[in-house]
């Protein structure tokens, strides 16, 4: 923490402490309603509840003869009782007729009972001659029907407002008669990466420049953690620039996320100009890598200013912008990665008492479990150290690294 | 499986048999080149080669002065080595001047190291004065500078193609310097559901009817698992209707998929119709849920007619569908389903040896691992025991079912 403090930081905060200031003031996004088939991935806004009963009538479980249960009573292969063939119906029909006693109704599987017939014998324990139906079996009442409302009751609710919606969840909801469904509006997004290094993808490389990866990346994640990037720019590394572009994006942006310029080094201006153009909720993250994140805001709009090293940028996003996306969308789960337990494979001592350290690590299953095997690292700014990883160990600010045999959270990367 | 013998399926094949001679019949869809900003999600066609070093010069580490090592020996604090000041280099730019004995540039962290330098000196071990900066410490060569090449070697193999991109291989990507990527065109995709029974979503319930939820699950399924959707129909079970759809969807659908009517009941039309207009490759498969998918081909195209039962579809669709998807897009992970190691709360008998089953279950979390719990489930038709679950434990042909106790891989549903 000393070189940190030494170079300008008073304080690094807790990122806990960060997270409850910056989540707090967070406000749901409004509500829009769209097609189910466009809904993949979006949260729901508001609760599901059936309006229908599933099935929404009784219905048949099997091919056979609706009937009456007690007109099979004591049916016996030897002895089978007889009753009059009066129709058929079939899956997706419905019969006005009543059944009266000794009558059978050829059924499908799926079709709905008849009024009249509570039960329904299997095509395989009958006869049919002559529009007879010989019973061989004796049926209790309900045998073979599904009834109305078993699977799902009229106003169940079903589903929770905050869940991330899958095919599972578009299935169900198309059951209950449901093609549109209620969302919140995703936050729309300006990414910068600002550097004078910084040369676009796909331009030949000259002396002194390395390409930027943050905007791709960052947007990327925005798009994963269901927000809307309407800006994605590479800028330079000057006072009037970035605060133009800031001011500028700041009239049509919920969130503004910068990368780089963002430490106290003679050319990192973010501080100053957020301080000066809005407020600085957080400077200084007690976390390893990702410190000198700074946080704040210019009217209603939110300031990311990550870290330009990628990896510390990425680690970043995941901790703080992307939760916030999520909070603004009204998620019930903030952090979307999947969280697996695995046993460390060596020590991992920290340098540095007081930081959250992330650990990369790369998984390997066995019969027993996971094994957490950490990758080995030159730095924040190596973007092969995430690809060739799988998740993330967080290892809290007051413990003193890992042994070889702790048992250890992993959060996968996100998909 | 007597049940199915009875009712017409000859011989039931395993699941594993059925994707060899599937799978072995694939063949990799065509290249396609796109923005890297369009990329999540896609299927690298190409391995990726570095054709630049990373860094791609000798890169500072530190904000200092670059320096040659040797005129720092043996300085120390008491005993300062002096050199001249002679310009100053930031990140971005690149210096044409030669460093000769006992000079010093100022150097930003991330700006090139200048000719005749080897070495940076950190600022905070120095002092100027009147162009004259005195050296407090002694270093070796290469000394808080990053290497050309050091993180990267051009000609370096970094990702291989059948790569599903994430944002990390996104940013990878960019750093090297590409802003397009080979990938394999998607799959085009008809999607039927057959049924006299069902309603669209949206419209007012009617008797004796529910709801498709079909077409849309695997409509979403489909967009998971990469390929594009380019008819999704609600239709009459029909012989002619289906025939006809069938035909008209092979002229431009590598796979079509159908639900329902692929069993062997009086309205299960499919499997005539596949053989009279195609070829059938298989029909009935020995898996629970899911044992009535019947798989064929109309000259290209894939036809696929999965149960009508949500469940059986859903599974039927992760288990073969969704494979032959990747296999065409050249994915290197045929399943993309995370798997998790977790012991099994209870005892699971399973009724009928020689069946695939698959197993809905919840997974509690705790500190030595996962607990996955059985989803008690009353037919393969309800979806809710999908939305309820987190994923599915495959109990093998050959196997009476789990102990309570035993270790269970779970495959968490795709997202």
């Amino acid at each position: 923490m000393e070189r940190l403090r030494k170079i300008g930081f008073s304080r690094l905060t807790p990122l806990e402490e960060v997270l409850e200031k910056l989540l707090s003031r967070i406000q749901l996004n409004p509500i829009e309603e769209i097609n189910i088939n466009e809904s993949l991935n979006r949260i729901l806004a508001a609760d599901i509840i059936s309006k229908i009963d599933i099935p929404p009538f009784n219905r048949s479980a099997m091919d056979g003869y609706a009937i009456r249960a007690e007109d099979s009573f004591n049916a016996s292969p030897k002895n089978p009782k007889k009753i009059k063939y009066v129709g058929a119906i079939e899956i997706g029909e419905t019969s006005t007729y009543k059944l009266h006693k000794d009558e059978g109704i050829k059924i499908s599987t799926g079709a709905p009972i008849p009024e009249g017939a509570d039960t329904v014998i299997k095509i395989e324990d009958t006869e049919i001659e002559n529009e007879i139906i010989k019973l061989y079996i004796s049926l209790p009442p309900g045998k073979n029907v599904s009834k109305k409302g078993e699977d799902i009751k009229l106003g169940t609710q079903l589903l929770n407002k905050g869940t991330e919606l899958k095919a599972e969840h578009i299935a169900l909801l198309s059951s209950l008669g449901f093609n549109k469904v209620k969302v919140r509006i995703k936050p729309k997004i300006s990414v910068f990466s600002s550097g004078d290094e910084l040369l676009e993808p796909g331009t030949p490389l000259q002396p002194g420049k390395i390409y930027n990866s943050n905007t791709p990346m960052i947007s990327t994640l925005i798009n994963i953690y269901g927000g809307r990037v309407i800006r994605g720019e590479t800028i330079k590394d000057n006072k009037s620039v970035i605060k133009n572009k800031l001011i500028e994006a700041a009239e049509d942006s919920q969130i503004i996320i910068f990368t780089g310029g963002t430490s106290v080094g003679t050319k990192d201006y973010l501080p100053e100009i957020v301080s000066e153009a809005g407020t600085i909720l957080t400077h200084g993250i007690a976390q390893r890598p990702g410190a000198p994140v700074l946080i704040g805001y210019l009217n209603e709009t939110l300031i990311f200013c990550l870290p330009g090293t990628p990896v510390a940028a990425y680690i970043s996003f995941l901790n703080i912008t992307g939760l916030t996306i999520r909070k603004m969308l009204g998620c019930s789960a903030l952090d979307p990665r999947t969280e697996v337990i695995a046993t460390i494979s060596k020590d991992v001592p920290v340098s540095g008492l007081g930081y959250l350290h992330y650990l990369r690590v790369t998984l390997e299953k066995s019969q027993e479990g996971f094994t957490a095997i950490p990758v080995k690292l030159k730095g924040s700014g190596i973007i092969s150290s995430l690809t060739f990883s799988d998740g993330i160990v967080e290892i809290p600010p007051n413990q003193e690294g890992l042994k070889k045999g702790d048992t250890v959270k992993v959060k996968l990367f996100p998909k």
